[in-house]
Parts: C-alpha cells; structure tokens; sequence
C-alpha cells in the first residue's frame, strides 16, 4: 500500500509501505476512506517530537472501513464505517479507568502517527480498537466524522471544559487556527456572554467570526485593551491558549481575572514565565492536556444532529495520493487560508435500506 | 492605645497610636484579647508589600472582645468573644456572592494591617463585621481560635481544597512552615495515602512529623527520588507550594504526576518558568489564591471539638507589649523554632454558667 512516511526532519514521502496486519487481538485494520493533517504533523517534520522515528507512516486522525479485526475484538465487526479517534485506549490502566485516556499507561496514548504507524494511509493497524474507534452514524459525512478525531474534541475537552465555561461568561480564545475555532463553537454550548478571538491573521479572525466568535481582535494591537473594556477592567472569566508559544501564555496570564480559568490548549516546545508575584493572589487556576476523546460519543451524536460548524472547517478536498501538495497548502496557511484539508472521499456512499417485502 | 507600627522598610515601633472608633454602620470595635504574626507581616516590614502606607499598624489575625458596633451590625454585640479574620467581606459584590471573599471587590478583601490599621494593638475596627469576624464557641482557647484566622484556612483552602487531595493520593507538601503545617495537618482530613513534607530545616522537617507527613525530604538532597520511589516513577497526585520563591514551585512542576494538581500557597515576589515544553500534554491543574475564609465556622466547629492540632503549633506566648521581642524571635525561625507566636491572654476567662434558680 502507499503511507506518508517521515524519514527524518524535513523529509517525508507518500510511498510504497508494507501493508498492515493484526498483530494483537484487540487490533483492527482499518481502510482509510479519509484522512486530515494537523498542526501536530508540522511540529513532528520539523523535528519538535524527537519520539517520532524515521519510518514511520505519519497521522492520528481518520475514517475509514474495518476489513479485518483481531480475535479480542468485540465492539466493531468487519464492514462497519469507523472514525479513529487520535487516542487509543488500552481501557485496563489506572488512567483509562478514570476516562484520562490521553494519560493511557497501557501502551495507548496518542500513539498513531507517533510511536506506530498512523493513519496517512491506505490502511491502518488500530490497537485496542475496542475503545479507539467509533462506529459512525451514517449522516454524519466522512469530512465532518474526520474532524472528531482530534481538533474537536480537543477544542471541547482541553479548552472548553477543563477552562469551565459558564452561562454570561467572557470567554477569550488565543488562536483562531482549527484547534481555536473548535473551541470557539463548543464554548457557544455553554451560552457564554460573548467570546473574543485574538489572532495575527485577518483571515483567521473572519473565520473566528464564522464559528462563534463576538469580537475579535488583533493580537498586536493591544488585545488586553479590549478585554478591559468589555469586562470593566475585571479580566476574562475564561481564556483559552490555542497558539503554543511562550508569548501567547503571558497574553491569556494577563488578560483572565481574578478567580478566572487558563486553559492551555497549544503545543509548546519552550518554558513561559509565569508571574506568580502577580498570579499567586488572584485564584486562578491554570489547565494543560492533552486530549482524552471522552467527549467523541457526543460530539457524534452532535455532529449527527447538525450541531457542530465541522463542515465549514473544511477548506480544501484532496484525493488520498495528493498527500504532499496537501501537506504544502496546510504548511502555507497564512498564504493559503487553509483550515483542515481532508483527503480521500468527502461524502461517503450511503447504503439505500431495502424495501420491506 | 499602644499598637505596631510599620514605618517603611525596616522601621517599626510599638508605639502609642490614635483610638479606633467606628467609621461606617458595619463597622465593629474589638478589644484584642489575643493576636500573632504572620509572615506576610515580615514581608511588609522588608518592603515587599509596597501598597502598605508608612504608619498603618501591621496584623491581621485575632481574638478579642466586642466594644462597640456600628448602626447595621446585626450578628455579634457588645461583650461578644469573637475571631477577627484575616479577610473582611462586604458581602454584596460579585465575588462576596460566590463566596470568594479574598477577591472581595466592595472594599473587603485582605484589608487588615495591609490597607487599613490591623489587629496589633489593644483595640481594632473591624469593617463588615458582620461577614468578618466570627463568635467564637466557649470550648476554644484564645491561642488556638487565632490560628483560624489566617494560617489553618489558607492551608486547607488554597493547599488542601485546591488541590483536592482525594482518599489514596501521595500529597507533597512542599515548605513546612505554619502555612504548610496546616496543608499537612487538614490534608490528613482526606485519609490521602501519604502525605511527604518537603524543607531545608530539619526542625521543620520534624514538625512536620508531627503535624502528620510521613515521610520528609531535605530539600537539597533530590526530593524527587524519593517521590519517584513512593509513587513508581509516576509523582504526586497532589503538590504544594508554601514557601513562595520559584525554586520551590518549579520543584513542585516537576513532582507533580499527569492529571495531578498544583496547588499554590506560597506568596511571590518574582516570577518562575512553567516548562510548558513539559507540561502541555500532561493534564496539570495549577491554582494559585488568596484565602477566602469561607471554610472559617467548619474549622472552629473542628477546633471545637479537638480535631485540629492548633494548640501544637504555638511555640511561643507573650504579653502584649512585648511586640517587638516577638517579632524578633518569628523573624529568626530558623534559630529559635518559632512556629507561631500569640501575644495577649492565651486562654480565655470562661465565665461559669449561673445556676438554675
């Protein structure tokens, strides 16, 4: 088969691989019908996740069909249209049984892409499948199912959640990139007072606009004015990093009030200062994660009900073997606007039910 | 009166000052039976503490008698035993509602000995009365009740309920001071497994013992192996941070297990890393506060009934003109042991009920 492979930093390929195969019982092959990139694969061909070994297929988020399942296997059969999640679930450790599956001490994980072969592919070995993918509801379309393999539920759980987002709340999003716009839409869920996006790009911010956002503003012109004057110099109630760079941080540090919430959504590769002479009397309280999917089931069911804004993230289509030029428009999106790019097919081939006899 | 005086830094003098007289309807004159320093006030004499004005008596913890109230006070009267809290609490703006009165935004907050004259002297006004002070139950001593007033909620609020320490966690407590001694003594209230105390003073080390760590660690020799052994590698479900300098809150970043919390008690006077680099993936919740005191009538309920080792952490008691050689020997901790110092009348009169005619 073919697979996206990394060979180190800088260089990767879409080229011929061996296919996969069960090699533990609770493994599926999956077939990918599609597949995205994310900002996380940029990170790794730079060479920021030194983990990554040359060789391996690159991707953590697709859907696709099971074709084979190993004799553990229990929830998917053969046939069924799965979404595979980023975070595979061993389901036996300490931090799986408290739902922390991204904290998987039993070999799970975010693993997909980044200790094992992952899904940019035209197949992939899914482990402990039973809890690392979905079953999928046939109205939700492969381009919008693709996008609750990550981005979504890391917008939700990581910055939604974890920064509590409450009814009346002012809600600031560092970072209108997928991640950010995610967590613009799922903040919405929790009937915030307004939301405000803070990003270099003028496009970003009009696509912050588009999902949810009230305000924006840019993030060299002083944001910290803005915030003060809609929360009569109080500060953010919630305010989510969605950037990953120490600059970033200080900015959400500064802007949330006293007794407010600091998500950390980004991936950072450096320390921040935190100004604890000014932070240790204020009550706040400071997340980081990496995300669980605890959420995916519902985000599914959302997604079915046509709750989620998942299609409009969607910037560009690709045939699965378009994977490089794919990885160059993504890796250009200042330039070239692009949000996520899914490849292989959009829509997915519904099945007529047959007439009752 | 006679009450201590800050100066500026390094100048302070118990000294004759003014009378206190009620200012405002909520207003309360106290007559202070008991009192002691914290070592927020060494911070202000040394000149951390910027916003407190030359002239303002120092102190924020005490124990005394009503004199006088004002128009609106409608919980304690004249010849009531009251605790006079480190925080005052207005009671009606935003923060006061939710309980978060150590963020109190209608003129209370941290206000005692910091931006109006405090409670070492022979009489204090207490504004807000009402949420402010407390009526002390006969069963608790003038000693024992003083330590409620600051040191015993801070550390079960901002250490203890902050970090929600759960049944079975390892619970770091990193700098046994008063402070700390109190997130080790009310830790214990959640039967964690362990409770380890981390210092450089091996006499704090063994009131820590006392107080009920089992296990301590010197700070300079690699507490981290010894949390990495107690956990298997894993860290601390629950740290905290009661000395205030970075050294001490970056040991705690990286003791601190994935999913664990952080829990900020220590008071800054420069900023530290947060090695984000580290802890983005690893689902930490950082808190940082100011103590609010709503946990105040539990803990007297629990001083009342002898569950709290309060009378244990006294190390020294003085009349009340002795301010200054009481100040001298908390300032010197490290070669006197002084734990916490009670000035004035350490037991209380009880006044026996009359007999039944």
């Amino acid at each position: 088969m073919k697979g996206y492979v990394f060979h180190g930093p800088g260089q990767s390929a879409w080229e011929e691989v061996p296919d996969p195969a069960v090699k533990e019982p609770g493994d599926v092959i999956v077939r990918v019908d599609a597949v995205t990139i994310c900002g996380t694969d940029l990170h790794i061909l730079k060479g920021d996740v030194p983990e990554v070994r040359p060789g391996t297929v690159l991707g953590h988020e697709a859907v696709g069909e099971i074709v084979e399942i190993g004799g553990d296997v229990r929830t998917v059969r053969p046939g069924d249209r799965v979404l595979v999640s980023c975070i595979s679930a061993c389901g036996r450790c300490g931090y799986c049984r408290e739902g922390m599956y991204g904290q998987c001490r039993g070999g799970g994980g975010w693993i997909l892409g980044h200790r094992i072969d992952g899904t940019q592919a035209e197949y992939v070995r899914v482990p402990y499948a039973d809890l690392s993918v979905h079953p999928l509801p046939g109205a939700v379309d492969n381009q919008d199912a693709v996008l609750l393999a990550d981005i979504f539920p890391t917008g939700y759980e990581v910055g939604v959640l974890n920064g509590r987002v409450r009814p009346g709340d002012t809600v600031v999003v560092v970072g209108a990139g997928p991640v950010g716009l995610a967590a613009i839409a799922t903040a919405r869920l929790f009937a915030p007072e307004r939301v405000v996006a803070v990003d270099l790009a003028a496009s970003r911010l009009g696509a912050a606009k588009e999902f949810g956002a009230d305000a924006v503003a840019d993030a060299n012109e002083a944001p910290e004015q803005l915030i003060d004057d809609l929360t009569g110099g109080l500060g953010a109630d919630v305010v989510m990093e969605a950037v990953g760079v120490p600059e970033t941080f200080e900015l959400c540090a500064r802007v949330v009030r006293p007794g407010g919430h600091l998500a950390n959504i980004g991936v950072h590769g450096s320390p921040a200062m935190l100004h604890l002479e000014d932070l240790w009397i204020r009550n706040v309280t400071i997340t980081t994660g990496l995300v669980d999917t605890h959420s995916t089931p519902t985000l599914l069911r959302m997604a079915a009900a046509g709750r989620l804004p998942t299609r409009r993230m969607v910037s560009h289509t690709f045939p699965l073997d378009h994977m490089q030029e794919a990885y160059e428009i993504f890796g250009n999106a200042a330039e070239t606007g692009a949000l996520k790019i899914v490849l292989g097919v959009p829509q997915h081939e519904v099945v007529p039910v047959p007439p009752a006899v």
